[in-house]
This record gives structure tokens, sequence and C-alpha cells, in this order.
């Protein structure tokens, strides 16, 4: 067990309860029907990116192991189960000695991945594997769609640091998960402490206009944060006149001062006088940082401004409009039978009103072309074609039940690995306009002759 | 200390690093300073509603207290403050004493609030107020913009149940206190057992696609639910063939089936199609659960189709749209000196970019006309005028660092509460459209003449 690893500071002693109900109902019946021993393959991906976005960003693969290792049912939730009739004494059983024993494959996090990538694949008996589902989901759906914001805001802001400061705007725990995947995605540090605790992430910090505001006057204030934070803080002018406060500021720090801090008002043209501004006073090294609800259209647009850092909350941990990515769960082979031969079958939704799936155990590679560009994400189930074999995506993270040797990765392997497989699509990768997704996904399905 | 309660299945030890690495440097300078025991006055409020929101509803006070409550900095915290410099030990030492002394007031949770509301109010020292800032935000921002969706879901919805089906489209704790933040907000169940086993809600679960695909024949599948979860279940029906299913579902179920799911394709003209074929089976009884990406709107387009219950996912858990509230957390008023007697001065931002503020210890009374409908949000300072004195919306929620006896409120009061308080509105409250809020703002200012 790991428990203290799923997100400090918080210790969870189990996530077996971060489970939709249907999932303990669906698992009397099939108990009952005799189904719940089938071997069964379930698969995590997405039908569509989010309108307009041309990759998604893997992320939260991490914590999902970490939930799938603390998945048990203690007595506390046996009882709540009980009491409430959630599912009959049998099924309570069954739940008491849960300990997930497949396997789990999966796009390493950071990569990028396209419509119809198997995110990941969740291998076992179906009792097992149904379960695994809505905790699954939650952290897949929440982690990638931050890292995806994440990685367009980075793109945008070139050599530029990335603060993340959006804990304010999220669930107080959400903040610390958003913060990893920011990390991920390319942001340089967090304002939430609760993240640099948990995951070692730099955490950073300026002042308020609250800071200011308690004091007399606003060179007051600027003394009192220089004097115990020393000439290299970030002082925030504007919260009175934006040219006083420079040059307040100046006179307080020194020309050493480290940065200051503009967040209200036309950024482009703030930055712009106030750059000047310094430089007239012979604060030449003195950095500007923006904050003021930016997104990667405000970042992009300020390029070209003598701003020297940003600061991001509500767009980032809200997915910059895209809150959720859209992954679903779906059952795609099962056995013949609950014989441990039998074969595998392929299934899918058919009914006509959308949401069908492919069904099939899949793998997926990405294929490059003669400059080392990517031009396709290739899905398909059966053998890989000889071509596409070192350009597999999907890695074992859980081998029966035990989480690999490799499988937990340090953060910024994750972050290497995102940059890097960003620099690999095409260059319109990183447009901000909306368009369709950057590479197509193609797919190479058993006797289709590929 | 309560840290059970603080959002099961997890036990946080501490909220204290829900915080921002600035309000601890902030309070490091202001105790260097001699600021930091001034008396001082936060306010929550928001400039604005999410566009074409004609009300907001306040979610997560109940969550504010618990944090508060824990808000302490243990060993292990300090720890790591220190090994990371975050602060200096004269801070250290001051957090690690670190217990909230004074007053909290606030809107009860379930009220409506609009823009300037000050929907919380913390008075103490600047030290002691300052580091609540970003826990107190996280919660309210998340919980009322959830809030917010399910009250307008709700009210779409009638008289029909509601079901919170989201946990899988947000992150794992932030699904719990949604699936609260619904429920405040009108609806009646949730998917969620994290959420039932803490907070009670009534959890309800269906079956997936899954469970249909596992089996040789959707017929098997729904045999085996029947069988084992009895007639009153719900059948999932749009696997394969919508007619087929309902005909087989009425066969092995009879027509005491309880209800059907459709989780895909035009939902009004299935929904209708599939009662004429139920009551054609002689199922008048069973009712019909629609899901499928629903929101308010769609909601609202189902009307008058043949629909018994909705559940919703996506668009809950991601407010709607509006998946954070806007609100700060503002110094509106702070002793002239750190003298305890010392006068209360207003203070407010005052640059020209935006984000401006009304200073000043605010009270709010929500004004009546002589029909009993609300007419107007009044926020002033100093004295309550007569009339508005019995209709005041701040109540007491912690007194001298204390949670208050009757602070804490069960969920079905919050639930009624806002029902109560919705319905006190203009019936435009409840129009989908984009509007602007249903009643103004005014400002009563001490020295305006109100």
């Amino acid at each position: 067990m790991n428990t203290a690893d799923l997100g400090l500071p918080v210790a969870v002693p189990s996530t077996a309860l971060f489970t939709d109900h249907y999932e303990l109902t669906m698992l009397q019946a099939a108990l009952n029907g005799g189904t719940a021993d089938r071997r069964s393959v379930f698969e995590v991906f997405t039908r569509r990116l989010p309108d307009g976005r041309r990759y998604g960003v893997v992320a939260g693969t991490g914590r999902v192991l970490d939930a799938v290792e603390n998945f048990r049912f203690d007595g506390a939730v046996l009882d709540f189960l009980r009491e409430k009739n959630v599912v009959d004494g049998r099924t309570l059983d069954w739940l008491a000695d849960y300990r997930f024993s497949g396997d789990i494959w999966g796009y390493p996090e950071g990569e990028v991945y396209f419509p119809g990538s198997p995110i990941m694949r969740v291998e076992g008996s179906f009792a097992e594997c149904v379960l695994l589902e809505t905790v699954i989901l939650s952290i897949l759906n929440h982690d990638s769609a931050i890292a995806a914001a994440a990685s367009r805001m980075s793109s945008a802001a070139g050599d530029r640091p990335l603060i993340e400061m959006g804990a304010r705007r999220t669930h107080e725990l959400a903040a610390v998960a958003a913060a990893r995947a920011a990390y991920l995605g390319g942001f340089t540090s967090t304002s939430d402490l609760a993240a640099g605790f948990r995951y070692n992430i730099p955490t950073v910090g300026t002042s308020a206009h609250a800071f200011t505001l308690v004091h007399d006057s606003e060179r007051d204030a600027f003394r009192a944060q220089v004097d115990s934070l020393g000439g290299g803080t970030t002082l925030l002018v504007d919260t009175y006149d934006v040219a006083e406060a420079v040059r307040a500021a100046v006179e307080v720090a020194g020309p050493e001062l480290g940065a200051v801090r503009i967040d209200s008002g036309d950024l482009l043209l703030v930055a712009h006088r106030v750059r000047q501004q310094l430089d007239e006073l012979g604060a030449t090294g003195t950095r500007i940082l923006v904050t003021s609800d930016l997104d990667e259209y405000a970042i992009a647009s300020l390029a070209a401004a003598p701003v020297d850092a940003y600061g991001v909350g509500t767009q980032l941990v809200t997915g910059s409009g895209h809150p959720t990515a859209s992954m679903v769960y779906k059952l795609v082979a099962r056995a013949e039978s609950t014989d441990p031969k039998a074969p595998l079958v392929p299934v899918a939704k058919r009914s006509t009103g959308g949401k069908t799936s492919v069904g099939g155990r899949k793998w997926a590679a990405r294929r490059l072309d003669g400059d080392g560009v990517a031009e396709a994400e290739v899905v398909g189930t059966g053998q890989v074609p000889d071509a596409l074999a070192d350009r597999q995506l999907l890695v074992e993270l859980v081998k029966g039940g035990e989480v690999t040797a490799t499988a937990r990765e340090p953060l910024d392997v994750l972050r290497e690995r995102h940059r890097a497989a960003r620099a690999e699509l095409p260059l319109s990768a990183t447009q901000l306009s909306r368009g369709e997704p950057v590479i197509p996904t193609e797919y190479a399905c058993e006797g289709s002759g590929s």
C-alpha cells in the first residue's frame, strides 16, 4: 500500500468509493449470472478532441496507478454498502477480498493522443475490471484536460516561465492534481503549497493587493516586503497608480528589484510603459510578471511585449474552455466463456444513436515520415506491422496486479516526454487557432488487410 | 478537530497547505513590518455573474467551516516550509501556533447571490485572515459553480428527478463535493458512492453497455440483471437496437419493469417511441430515464417528452459552461493601527485597470416588493436601515474561532433553503436564456444618504 502518495496533504485509506453505484450492481448481477469471471479487455479512449484542439495530452497515469493499488473495500466501506443495500451479501464477500490482479497497459504519461488512441487498456476478469471505470476516468479526464491547456499555454509562452496560480479557482484537491498536470504540460512552478509538498513542484509567490492595502501607504508596503523578503522579491504595482508604484518600488528596492507584477488593465500597453519606466530608472534587470485572466491566446498576444513571466489561474485549472476530457472506458473484447483459455471476442455498442466504438484489443503506434515528423496515429488489432513495431505507444504499467518497476516515473521525465512528443508533431500542432487533429487516426484492424 | 468530516473517503490531517505561497510570504513581511496584528475585514464577493446567468447559488459554506477548523501547521508541513525556505524561522514559529481566532459571517448556504453580495466576511488580525484566502475561495468557487448549474437544471426538470452521474468527468474528490452541491441545487440522487458515504446522499445506478456486451446476448444480460436486482431495476436499451431491446426487456422483466435507460440518439424521438412501445407491451408503469450529455437546455427541450428522470454528468460537474465562480477575497477594511481599539478604515484597490471594489465592512439585505418578490440586493456599510433589518442575509458562522452552534446544517436544510430563495426571486430568474442578474444590487454606503 502506498496511501500517503495519493494526493497529500491527504491520506486516502482507500480509493474504492470513487466508484459509481452501477459498477457494484453490475458486479452483483455478473457474479450471480456467471459472467463475472469472463476475461475482459476494457480500453480508455476518446471519440474526439475538444472542439478545435489539435492534440490531447495524457496525464494522470501515475495517479491512476496509486488509485488502483489502493482500491480496497475495508470494513467501513462494506458496512456502508450493506447498510444502504447497495449490493447483496455474496457481492460484499467478494468485495472484501478485492484486489486487482490483471494487467494494465497505457500510453506513457506525457504522450500526446488523438481520437481513438487506446490511452489505457485494462485486462482481467470482467468483475475486477468493471469496478475501476469511474476512478480511472475521473483521474485521466481531469488531469488530461488540464495538461492539454497547459501544453498550449506553454507553447504560446515560448521560453518565458509560466506560473500556475489557479488553486483558488478549483476544488482544493483538484488544484493539487492540476498543478501536477500543468507542470507536466510545461509550466515552471505553482503557487499551491500542497502541490509543492506532494509533488515537489517549485512554489513561488508574490503578494496581493491586500498586503498593500493593510499598510498606510503603498511605499510602506513595499518597504515591509523588501525588508523581509529582500530586493529580489516581486512587488505588485497596480493597487493605486502604476507609474507611481513603479517609481516607489525602485526607490525602495533599488534597481536590483527582482520583478514587478501587473494584475489588471491592458497588459500589453501597461507592460510597455512599465518596461520603459523601469529602464529609465536603471532597473534594467527587473522582470515584469503579468497575471490577469490569462489564457493561451492572451499569452500569445503578449509575445512581442516586454513580459518576462506569466501567471495563469482560472483558465489553466478549467482547461481553457474544456475542463474535462471526454475519455470513456469501454469493454472492447471478452472471452467467449469463463474458461481461462476461451478466445477473446471483440465487442462494441452498435445502436444507431452515435457513441459507437471499435471492438477488439488494440495496439497503437505513431508513424513518422522520412523527416521524423509524426504523420499518423495507427490503431489496430492483431499483429503489429513490422514497420511500426518500434513505434508502439502502449507500455506495461501493471502486471498481474503489481505496478511494474518502470511504471512510476518522476514528474520531470513526464514533462520532458511531453515536450519531445509535441516537438515530433507537425508544426501546425501548436497553432492556437481551431483545427482538426494534427495527424489522422488510421485503423489497421485484423482482417482488413493492413 | 473534525478531520474525518473533510470529504471522506479521505482523512485530511490539515487543510493548511491548500494555500498559495504568497499568503505565507505576505505573512512574513507583515510580521516583520508590524502590520500583522492590524484588525482586518476580508470579504468574499464576485464582481459579476457568469455571462448571461441571472443568479448565483452559495455552496460550500459547510466545507469552509471544516477547512477553517482544520487549518493547522503540523510538523511535516513546517518541515517542508523550512526545507524549501518558503518563510523564515519567526514565521514558522508563528504558524506552529496558528489557529483562526476571528469571526466569520456569511450568506447561509443555499442562498442566492448577486454581483457585489458579501457572500462571506472574515474578520480578525490581518495575519490570521490572509492565510485563509486560498482554501476559502477554492471551496466556494468550485461548489457554487456546480450548485448554480444544478439549480438551473432542477428548475428545467420541474418535478422530474435528476440523478448526478458526473464523477468520471471531474477530479475524484471534486466529484464528491460536486454531488453535494448538486443535491443542494435540487438534484435527487448521485451515482457517486463516496458522496453517499460522506454526505448520505441517496445513490442510484443502472448498468453500462459493458454489462450487455459481456453477455452472449442482450437478453442474457437483461435476465442476469433482473434475476439479481429484481424487476424494479433499470435496463439499458440502446446497446444494439432500441425497439428489440425494449421488447426483450419487457419479456424478461414483465410489465412491472422499473425503468429503461436511453443513453444515445435523438432522445426526444426515441423517448416517444419507447413510451409508445412500452405502453403497447403493457408496461405502462415502466419509467424512462434519459442520459447523454444533458444540460439545462436539453432537459428543458425534453419537458414535453415522456421522460421520467434525467441523469446528468459532464455538464453538471463542469458547471454547464462555467466551471468556477469568480469570487474573490478582498481586504475591505482594516484598523488604522495595531491598537485593538483603533477604528476601521475602508480600503479598496483603486487603479484604473478594472478589478476595483467597494471598501468597508458590509451588511446585505434582500428587499422584497409588496407581493413578497425580491426586488433588490441591498449592500451597505454602517447602520442597516430599519426597513431591511429583518431581511438581512449575513449569519454568524464562526465566533472567536469557534464554529457557532447553528452554523452546521443538514444538507436537506440547505436544499430547502435554496428552493425557497429561488422561489422568492422574480419569475424570470429561472428563464434559461441569457440575461442580466434578475435583481439589481444597490449600494447603501455610509454617508451616501441611504
